[in-house]
């Protein structure tokens, strides 16, 4: 599907290493992490800002499509290719070189192509952290791209607040590259033109190198599993642990039955954690964390939650029905068996939400109320970061149900979750998966037409090449 | 300086209490904060985003610049008119009547024409506050279009971090107004359009509502006064603080002797605070703060900072040569004295820069250096917030001296700073005041091409009309 001029051309300048041609070699490229299979033209590996330059100009000027790839672990088709046999895929899994830590600034000025995990065992020595966390293990570059959010957002933030400067390759005929590399935590010197990049799913421009905020590790952690006295005391709880905790409080993650039977019955590993197997309607996974040793005479961590939520226990308000501290370890194992708990149940059908915090539990309230009207098959499994705003909703039909090979019945579904997600409660299609072919129909459908107007003229002055997988304008 | 005919149809538009065109009542509009006076054609209050929509399409129709003006406390002649006299200032002062507080999303939409200190004032019976600590009371308005840093930002951020949502009146014929007034916390739905107008002075709209992140009120605070053994000290003692207290650590402010000796010499309300009146030559005045309540039994958090000073004591690189900690008023307001006594000891020549943490001492120690030799008559008064890598970088001459007076002087000064900052240790010319004016001709001199041509774009494709102080093309 690619003229062999260009697969010359490529290769001259790639070298060998630097190029993938095979079909067989391809396919760890065209395939996502859970959605899709693609087939790609051809994949390009280059391993430094300069050759990601160069190439990305020959494929603007001989107009061949790039998707650009990092770790290829995001959920909604993001970076793997259609099936067209026309696109290009740029991976950047041979940049990952520079690593430069200053532990004055306590920043990291590193390339885009190393993994999360990686970059949190070099920095473990040194008792800090890239402090985003997630359950997959991307490459830095994509998280960017996306602007991850995940399970400490409630703490330090997104990668967006965490990303002090960027080095980017646009998709012009120059392959010009824009050095955005500031080290500087306070700067206010014209348009802070990195943001343009982040979350924007490589769009606007492919991001090579970066400087990132890092930050101490935590020395003590302590969980606890609260049973709120019900839905409408989630939020109640949850400010009475911010009041009394502030910066303490590193997660705040809601778990319905349904997602907690569902983990019990497919993670086999995994050990119902609560007294006589009765797993509660919904309950909170709540951890403080603190830079701060333990030290000889004082109170604990795990005391200190113990007298919060024996405060909040006697508030009027009562907002808890039952509570118990616990090992970290061993209540996140649940958190962490969710998903694939909930991906082996039945056809899952994932939406990834943000909502008000408010707003949280009145939608899936709605939502319990009016799925078996509308869709009677579907199980509602859902859990999230509540902390943030964030619902991992997730929505289970029968593997063998009618439903489950009717290939119009997702759509329907979707549209219907989004509409009244959107509609009725402001909320947000994707809180942290970003956008990518998956989600393009609903960015269409739901963006006003001005902002859609400005993407595309900031497309026309940044990167007017065919970069992408998602169209904005 | 405008036509009466322009005046008329403003007045129609905005009423009587909207257009203020006598001289004597535009004085306040005309003159900034610290520096400059201007002419204005006419001042334009509108109260509502539609009415800011018509009046922006009004001027944008018939060719009058506008200057958008919010609460007119910035020091780089960003928020003024210039002298040609036909400017019309558009000022926020009577935008502020919405102010919608969600305690359960903890954020706040409010019109953007409210006063700092009003918000303050407002959300401190709900136990929060906007964590952005200032000296001046700017409107909220301005300080995001400044996107404002402060002294507690190593612990909570600038202005963009704690910005969720915006809505913009663009410069353009229609007076679009873009609606960005998401209350979400995680939404990566598309380019984050609300960061092009955050920290650009409004040359590429007018912000006229906002809903911002707040915080709970700190129920604990303890300060002290740390000396370092010497400069390549001042590093080691923040590594240690932070590696100790992580976000405990509120203020991390160094301060030089000679900002403290012109504010014991200026400020008569403040008492020499170091023993035997002994000032040092640097000192740093250290914050930690916690929502935590006091509870009994438990250890102060004075308790807390003098342990972790003691354990700092100790340590093999000895960073501490005397420390002690006090009551946190008292501390405070040496550092809050130190702008007034600054600008009373001769003609001050102020600059806002930043560094990589680890340069500012550096940066400091080069300047007193060669400053003798370079411009003899200039003390150095600097103090700033070495926790985020910001410096006040004031300099004084003699009011009397032949340099007070010579016009060149500032400029021959300014550039020569400013090349050594930026050159030599790839500083900022502005950590926390943008551009404005003052600063337009750093900007132009210090930025690439590349992005001069990327604004130039943007600015096209957002507000085409003549807007604000700073040209970024």
């Amino acid at each position: 599907m690619i003229e062999d001029r260009h697969k010359s051309a490529l290769l001259e300048m790639l070298g060998d290493k630097g190029v993938i041609a095979d079909g067989s070699d391809m396919a760890g490229y065209q395939t996502g992490a859970r959605y899709d299979a693609g087939t790609a033209a051809l994949i390009l590996r280059p391993r430094t800002t300069a050759e990601v330059s160069q190439a990305v100009a020959y494929c603007v000027r001989n107009e061949l499509p790039i998707v650009p790839q990092s770790g290829n672990t995001g959920l909604v088709s993001g970076s793997t290719p259609d099936l067209s046999g026309t696109q290009v895929v740029l991976s950047l899994d041979r940049m990952a070189e520079r690593f430069d830590l200053d532990l004055d600034n306590r920043s990291l000025h590193l390339d885009a192509g190393f993994r999360l995990s990686d970059v949190n065992s070099r920095l473990e020595k040194h008792g800090l952290f890239f402090p985003i966390d997630l359950g997959a293990d991307p490459r830095i570059g994509g998280m960017l791209a996306t602007n991850t959010g995940g399970s400490r957002f409630l703490k330090y933030g997104d990668v967006r607040r965490n990303t002090l400067g960027i080095k980017v390759v646009l998709a012009d005929e120059a392959g010009s590259i824009l050095d955005l590399t500031s080290e500087l935590r306070k700067n206010n010197t014209g348009i802070d033109w990195k943001q343009v990049f982040i979350g924007t799913s490589g769009a606007f421009g492919i991001i090579t190198e970066c400087v990132l905020n890092i930050e101490p590790l935590p020395k003590q952690v302590a969980t606890a599993y609260l049973v709120p006295a019900s839905g409408a005391h989630v939020m109640p709880l949850l400010r009475a642990m911010e009041d009394r905790l502030g910066a303490y409080l590193s997660a705040f993650e809601g778990i319905s039955k349904n997602s907690v039977s569902a983990a019990l019955d497919h993670v086999p590993s995994l050990k119902n954690p609560f007294q006589g197997g009765n797993v509660p309607d919904y309950v909170i996974l709540a951890e403080i964390s603190r830079t701060w040793a333990p030290r000889e005479g004082e109170q604990s961590l795990d005391a200190v939650l113990e007298t919060v939520l024996a405060e909040i226990w006697e508030t009027d308000e009562a907002p808890l029905a039952d509570a118990f501290v616990g090992p970290a370890h061993e209540m996140w194992s649940l958190r962490h068996a969710l998903s694939e708990g909930v991906k082996h149940s039945g056809k899952l059908i994932a939406f990834d939400l943000s909502f008000r915090r408010g707003d949280i539990m009145a939608f899936c309230d709605r939502m319990k109320a009016d799925m078996p009207q509308a869709f009677p098959e579907v199980t509602i499994c859902d859990f999230g970061h509540i902390g943030d705003g964030g619902v991992h909703f997730n929505l289970v039909v029968p593997k063998d149900s009618a439903s489950a090979s009717d290939p119009d019945f997702e759509r329907r579904l979707r549209d219907w979750v989004f509409a009244i997600a959107i509609k009725d409660f402001n909320g947000s299609f994707s809180a942290e998966h970003a956008i990518g072919r998956k989600n393009q129909a609903y960015y269409d459908l739901y963006t006003q037409q001005k902002i859609k107007d400005l993407a595309q003229g900031l497309k026309a002055i940044t990167s007017p090449g065919d970069l992408g997988t998602v169209r904005f304008g």
